[in-house]
């Protein structure tokens, strides 16, 4: 999906996500990484005024720019850092809406060397303060998506810390999280699966199957 | 504040924000830049669990990437983007916050030019999704700092889209803000300063000066 400009000059400083819309039609969302989906989702949510949910810029810790006559500003050394917040954060019915979202090829279990330790102290801080914080994850070879609240994320991620195994199983996951059902318009409806959670959350319901 | 490495080679990729921490620590904070003044408080804020609120990194547009043997990736060419979204937000007593921090060097008026079109739209999206959402200005020859909530902003944005002048004089900034008390720690209580406005929004205090 990266525009590319061959000689640099024709780069329209302006242009930001909304604009480079288009490109990201196509007529099968198969294989299609997931940020992209929840990119496209979020554009619905917002033109509906449903939340306001953004992806936050990759951060980079820039070094060098050069700034050409007649033209825009050049990044010429840079590098990655490593983020210290999850990748999604905005607002939905008044509610602050906190997640990280990852894909794995595995089709048996989520690896959590996904997840550094710095976002999993994020999502804590804003679970405490009464925000709604999750992961979505896609399990690309199968198809399917997850919303793991982060009270669940927590207890595996403390198994692992324990010395435990470094994954979560997916059938821990499809017993732990709410399936999300990929559509056509929005793309992946996560809100309507968190809905649902919070209108009835897991934990609840594997206690009422367990004492029935 | 920028740490430089000459050559490129010892370039830490997980470094974070909180471990460049040090850095920032100087006697005076006289001049120091709005944008490091409120993360300190940010971080200040998070320590002490009062609230999660990020400044986003700074968006680019990538387009060249090196992946030299034995080092960390290297961008070698880059775009600055203009950001679609604030630059600040986060969670507080349960509540979304969102805003956008900027400096003048005018003694007397903000240039409303300093903000985009696009960060407006997104602000009164948050304000209707019932987030809070402001701006937080500071006139640096003045060492004044102050919240101007986003429902006033508004009308002095409408004034310019109507015609009208482009900026907003200090004395309507005066009336219609709360000004930010700056300290050693947090070095910008601006929480305090917003709780203010809500506890006693300024609107209602005009009206109740005027039926006096």
């Amino acid at each position: 999906m990266t525009i590319r400009y061959p000689n640099g000059k024709k780069y329209e400083p302006t242009q930001h996500p909304i604009a480079r819309k288009k490109t990201n039609l196509s007529f099968s969302n198969r294989g299609k990484a997931l940020e992209d989906e929840l990119n496209e989702s979020n554009e619905y949510y917002l033109s509906r005024s449903i939340a306001v949910i953004h992806k936050k810029p990759v951060p980079v810790q820039i070094v060098h720019v050069k700034y050409p006559a007649r033209s825009a500003a050049v990044i010429t050394e840079a590098y990655f850092r490593s983020p210290s917040t999850t990748d999604f954060n905005g607002i939905w019915r008044g509610k602050y809406i906190d997640f990280e979202a990852k894909e794995t090829t595995s089709r048996t279990s989520f690896p959590l060397n996904n997840i550094h330790e710095h976002q999993v102290e994020h999502m804590k801080k804003v679970t405490e303060l009464d925000g709604i914080a999750f992961l979505i994850i896609k399990f690309t070879a199968l198809e399917r998506y997850f919303i793991v609240p982060y009270e669940y994320f927590e207890e595996k991620w403390d198994r692992k810390i324990a010395g435990g195994r470094k994954s979560m199983t997916l059938t821990e996951i499809e017993d732990m999280s709410i399936e999300i059902q990929a559509g056509f318009n929005p793309r992946l409806d996560y809100l309507a699966a968190l809905e649902q959670h919070l209108q009835s959350p897991i934990k609840e319901r594997i206690e009422r199957q367990e004492n029935e």
